[in-house]
């Protein structure tokens, strides 16, 4: 039987000999490279909060990894410092947004932050954001429902990645949805935290470092045709791979998010923010959220008690003997722990990521934390 | 290149030459058989709404060819006739209904057409169900939101069929996901109505049938192997297949579903939908619907011009040399071309499904029309 994915072992394997850091040095080094990109304090502490999350998480690609992103967003104009999240439309249960070209990371949190104050007050509300900028990972601000004690939601779209069943372009973004519960007494939480694409570029990038192939059904080539030649990649499919095999699920789901965020969010759709990108125009990108509370539907400790039985009887299942996990494993539960384990050991940061963040730290001005 | 999907040839040749109907003649065969299991005449039309929409939009499975298996929920007491739908708790912007174990085909319609009532009020609402039966196709409660010109989400589980990722063995349900938006002046419904599964179990008696093998990626064996054998098949994989093509994303949203209609309905999970079948226990199956205005976030007609400008670049898309189709078709698409060419052409029943309606009217003294 295979090994546990949540042994300290395991979790520490994962990262090598990376340098691990306190979660105050991490954050120290970001939110002052925020503040010399422009941000003020304030807003620089939260622009760090879901980059902290992630590299926690173990979703590196969307932790402090990202700052050059935003550093050259900041430089040219296109996330634009102190400007307010206003509002659109609004009604008892529901906001529309805008962000005015502000960093979705500082936009995106005070949207969550509103939702989730009137879904407290009056049991659900839900919101649209338009004219954003990357927001990091999704989960974040559906964790911020769930560790207020409400179901979340989070939504974003982005530059398109993924290729429509039988289409042979990329159309879509990697446009993920994140939904999150609240954990209790016995439970972690449920965090789904997932792109409507079969994988993630940085994937595509290790296979062609070790000069492996990818696996059947991730990608198509510039052609469109299947292919497992990390080094022919033309775009991925959607989640479920070609039409045999259900792709068209996946095509499904990316297309929602496309038009909640996008045409319900009067933001861009996918291939609109891609277009702008290369054209050095503004991103235009849209988020959906929504929040409501448990007790709308159920007593809580009735919810929780079915939930951690629910999730008991899961963790029991009998294991495939193909499986690289001991037990099934509840969606969250491998970043919980990669979180648990951090905060007792320290953040680990690839030491790639460190020489670009001293890189960054140079061209800035700003001490450089990460020695 | 391959040929329109949409095309009248196509659409025809889908169904063989399986008999055609008018769609009163299948609705009277439906109500008939409905009033004999002891529905009354009112109840009887509610019910076989969902299933002449399911055969109109070539979903057969769970259109009149599931007529027997509610024939023996009605007998054997589980699914109950002229039961109320009930409240345990609401709010302006939800409510939780018990169901009282009546058919999910009415109770279903029943709650969504509360849910569509209350956010055409107030801008959105959601509602859980709990004590229900098998609710049809869950794509019809999307669409009556959708046909109301609200965004309309419809959600079941079902008893279990598909192993969690790195499980041996079915745990969670087909626990379909349906979401549907307006159509417009310019644009079709975008329906996406999907399992959170793989496959459905017909693909698998097809393959039987044929003994041809199955796609890599649907199914595991009893032992949890993966199989292309369809005489070996154990249970389905999530939706993405094995853990390397992204498949613990489609055992989240297939838990996702669970946790919805299950702990926060209080109603049973997948695994305990299974159990008390094969028990003779009652289903206590749940549902999670919601449905919310567009104007809450968009001026409609913005919202409608910038969806009709995306399908039309989405359906412009370069094709993939190895697609089945001559272009790329937008969720809900086909399903809507079937229902158009039906309603032309009459409404195809199977051969096979027709002797089981005839065998059906002789038990049950009903006359028998599609003769």
């Amino acid at each position: 039987m295979a090994a546990s994915l949540l042994s300290d072992d395991a979790l520490a394997a994962y990262w090598g000999d990376s340098p691990r850091f306190t979660v105050d040095t991490v954050r120290e080094q970001s939110e002052s490279l925020f503040r010399a990109f422009g941000l003020s304090a304030e807003e620089a502490a939260i622009a760090t909060r879901p980059l902290i999350a992630a590299d926690s998480r173990g979703i590196e690609s969307h932790g402090v990894a990202r700052l050059r992103s935003y550093a050259e967003g900041f430089v040219d104009g296109r996330i634009k410092a102190d400007v307010p999240l206003t509002v659109d439309r609004e009604t008892p249960v529901s906001v529309a947004f805008n962000a005015n070209d502000g960093s979705g990371l500082i936009q995106g949190q005070r949207a969550m932050t509103r939702v989730i104050e009137k879904a407290q007050e009056i049991g659900l509300c839900m919101a649209t954001v338009r004219e954003s900028t990357h927001f990091g990972i999704a989960g974040y601000y559906a964790m911020m429902a769930s560790q207020a004690g409400l179901v979340g939601v989070s939504m974003t779209n982005t530059g398109a990645l993924a290729a429509p069943t039988f289409g042979a372009k990329a159309m879509l973004g990697s446009n993920p949805i994140a939904i999150s519960l609240p954990a209790t007494d016995n439970t972690p939480e449920f965090v789904l935290d997932m792109s409507t694409s079969t994988a993630a570029y940085g994937k595509i990038e290790v296979a062609q470092r070790a000069k492996k192939s990818i696996p059947q059904g991730w990608a198509i080539d510039k052609e469109g045709v299947p292919t497992t030649d990390p080094f022919a990649f033309g775009a991925f499919l959607p989640l479920g791979g070609d039409r045999e095999t259900s792709g068209h699920k996946g095509y499904g789901l990316g297309l929602l998010v496309d038009l909640l965020c996008g045409p319900l969010a009067g933001a861009s759709a996918s291939h609109q923010i891609s277009a702008a990108y290369y054209a050095g125009e503004r991103f235009r990108i849209g988020h959906y959220f929504a929040a409501w509370r448990i007790d709308a539907f159920r007593d809580p400790a009735d919810f929780a008690a079915d939930v951690a039985s629910l999730f008991e009887t899961l963790r029991a299942t009998p294991v495939s003997p193909t499986a690289q996990s001991d037990r099934v494993l509840i969606p969250g539960e491998p970043e919980s722990a990669q979180e648990a384990y951090n905060a007792r050991h320290g953040l680990p940061v690839r030491p790639a990521v460190i020489n670009d963040v001293r890189a960054l730290c140079e061209e800035w001005k700003v001490p450089f934390l990460l020695g």
